[in-house]
């Protein structure tokens, strides 16, 4: 039995409310040796309180010395293994720029390229050309009809767009057509496996008719695809926990990494503020609230160690609003760590706080990596978490007589 | 995916360099309630500094309670699953005595015994027939010849020699000779799978000759073979690590172990100071060192817990001939705990130390069993050492997007 399995046969429903607060890369590192972290040297006078409510660990996004992009980060947060739950790079892409993806989609990540009069590829990037002039490019190819299929295309940033199709028994394992080298063609798609023989034929058909529309370009005059991917299929929440969840976010992927284990997306908030209006309106009509912090990480990204105490303090300014509703179960930690001393995403375990009244509380006196690795949850995969979530809003049964 | 899959996918090449320094049965147990274990008796000042700039924790070399053998040992610390990575025992003798095993090979576990006039056994193990007298015997073996197979036999000690087949088509699969008991004839060599007959049919033309080769002996007139294995299928480090290995060990067992794993085995030091001389001349050539110190398991065997104590002493004084050498990643650990007090390697997890400018540094101030249950590392299975060297050197790139 895999942890789904025992949460699908076990989980009752209650009227409990459920809150995972994320802030994004919240988990840092010092600037200098014996110096604090960006949590640590943050005031965060709110998270602190909560820390001496509950109890507190390290929470590991995929395992140790690993690294996770947003949705590896996210699907562990959600309870979904992310070593056996993979999200195929198109389809990653799509939920990225908020596409919403059926059943039946193929996602595919393009780049515009330039071909020399021999057809072989000069610049595998079109000399990154710019968004503007990309977007439009992109937005003429919604002129291919291949028969039998719907085609979706949408621009993204610079010489990067995305292409889905939609249709009856379209595999998604085919070859990229990028060759990774220039002075070569690009290759036509190739289908791995017969159930994908449909899919590399209407990439076959829509890149001939590309090449027409882009024949007047001089350097976006043809695009290569990569990263094939269907939907990925990963039960939803209300089917594996039994909840009616809610995602309330500011950005797209986040979003989209939601929509895709079956929460709703609530409100169209911009704002953090925003973001806790949506939660006191919406606080009646779900179980479990997903509320997305982006800041965290981008200043991180950015190697701000200032910036990123700041957002920190903005965090924890936002916290009275959540606890206020006195939610059943609160969560708050990150998908990963992003320090700013490495300005990237990181490996680092992320300091986890659950806050519930039958959580067994532990000595830690604030919140931070120090203190998160001496609390009581330990250190632990992420993917344990909404199991732990579950069971403080006395959402599980016992496992066995 | 497994953990071999990730890092075979996102491993780069850098310039770093990474040491592996491995104190063979390190953990230990006081030896009265209330007292120091062998490492916390120890006077460890460079061991101390170490744990002060990095960060500690506890490895778990297989699983809790699982004391392993040298083997699964190793493999942990090596990044391979001792659990789903099993070396049969002839490959492991093999290994132990120094013999490097080929794809094409099948070692065996022979032991000389007495069989009576009706060719029952009498003695399973031949009366302990001494080594010298064993190995007379052995060699003698050497004059038998199968067509089609190149056989190599090695004496071990006492009753016990190795056998090694080499050719085509010799599948390992082959159930033991020895009976365990006595009073009845030992069996004949039968194959398990079809792609292990030849080995059979191999074995049984090796013991009939055997038979004669041994006939004017009293106490060795025969011997049993057991533990039939092919070399065991463990990709090497190069593949899915990236990393040019190099071993500097003085027994052969952990010479064959880190062979088994592509590592390549360089110098031929008798003492930690030819160890660190031999480390030192090949510091340019390799990206990741796996040294190994064996007296503190000896000791710990021997159930000499002073004996112990100065071999950690010595092993912490020869820490500065590496740190000069201002290696990116320094790993300090063990395969298993050796307590004197048990006599034996035991479960115990594994006082562990990474030192690296990319870690997040705990406040433990001495390397120790009770700091680094309290350490930044927490407790944490081996099998993930090489995945955190890895990120700490900063060869690995970002799981998923």
């Amino acid at each position: 039995m895999d942890l789904h399995d025992v949460t699908r046969a076990l989980h009752v429903r209650n009227d409990t409310k459920i809150v995972m607060f994320v802030a994004d890369g919240l988990g840092g590192l010092p600037q200098e040796p014996g110096g604090p972290t960006e949590l640590e040297a943050a005031r965060t006078p709110n998270l602190n309180e909560l820390a001496r409510q509950g109890v507190q660990g390290l929470s590991i996004p995929v395992a140790p010395g690993i690294s996770p992009g947003s949705g590896p980060g996210h699907l562990g947060l959600f309870g979904y293994d992310p070593l056996k739950n993979v999200i195929g790079r198109g389809a990653l892409e799509a939920t990225g720029i908020g596409l919403e993806m059926l059943d039946k989609d193929v996602a595919i990540r393009c780049n515009f390229c330039t071909l020399d009069q021999q057809g072989n590829i000069l610049d595998r990037r079109a000399g990154r050309i710019p968004t503007e002039e990309s977007a439009l490019l992109a937005k003429r190819l919604r002129e291919i009809n291949v028969p039998g299929v719907e085609i979706f295309v949408e621009p993204v940033k610079e010489h990067r767009f995305v292409v889905v199709f939609r249709g009856d028994d379209l595999g998604g394992e085919v070859e990229d057509t990028d060759p990774q080298m220039t002075g070569v063609p690009p290759r036509a798609p190739r289908a791995l496996n017969p159930a994908s023989q449909r899919t590399a034929d209407i990439a076959s058909q829509f890149l001939a008719q590309a090449r027409d529309l882009l024949a007047d370009q001089t350097r976006a005059n043809f695009h290569t695809m990569r990263g094939f991917a269907v939907k990925p299929a990963l039960a939803p929440y209300e089917e594996v926990y039994g909840l009616r969840a809610a995602a309330i976010a500011v950005y797209p992927m986040y979003k989209g990494l939601a929509r895709l284990v079956g929460m709703h997306i609530v409100g169209n908030a911009q704002t953090l503020e925003q973001q806790m209006e949506v939660l006191e309106q919406a606080w009646n009509d779900y179980d479990f609230f997903f509320l997305h912090f982006k800041y965290t990480d981008s200043t991180g990204e950015d190697g701000d160690f200032t910036g990123k105490v700041q957002r920190i303090e903005e965090f924890d300014a936002s916290v009275p609003r959540v606890t206020d509703l006195n939610p059943d179960v609160l969560i708050i930690t990150g998908d990963h760590s992003t320090p700013s001393y490495l300005k990237s995403h990181s490996w680092h375990p992320v300091p986890t706080l659950l806050v519930s009244d039958r959580c067994r509380t532990d000595s830690c006196e604030s919140f931070s990596e120090t203190e998160g690795s001496r609390g009581g949850l330990g250190q632990f995969e992420a993917k344990h978490l909404m199991t732990l979530a579950l069971a403080n809003a006395g959402r599980l049964e016992k496992y066995g007589a």
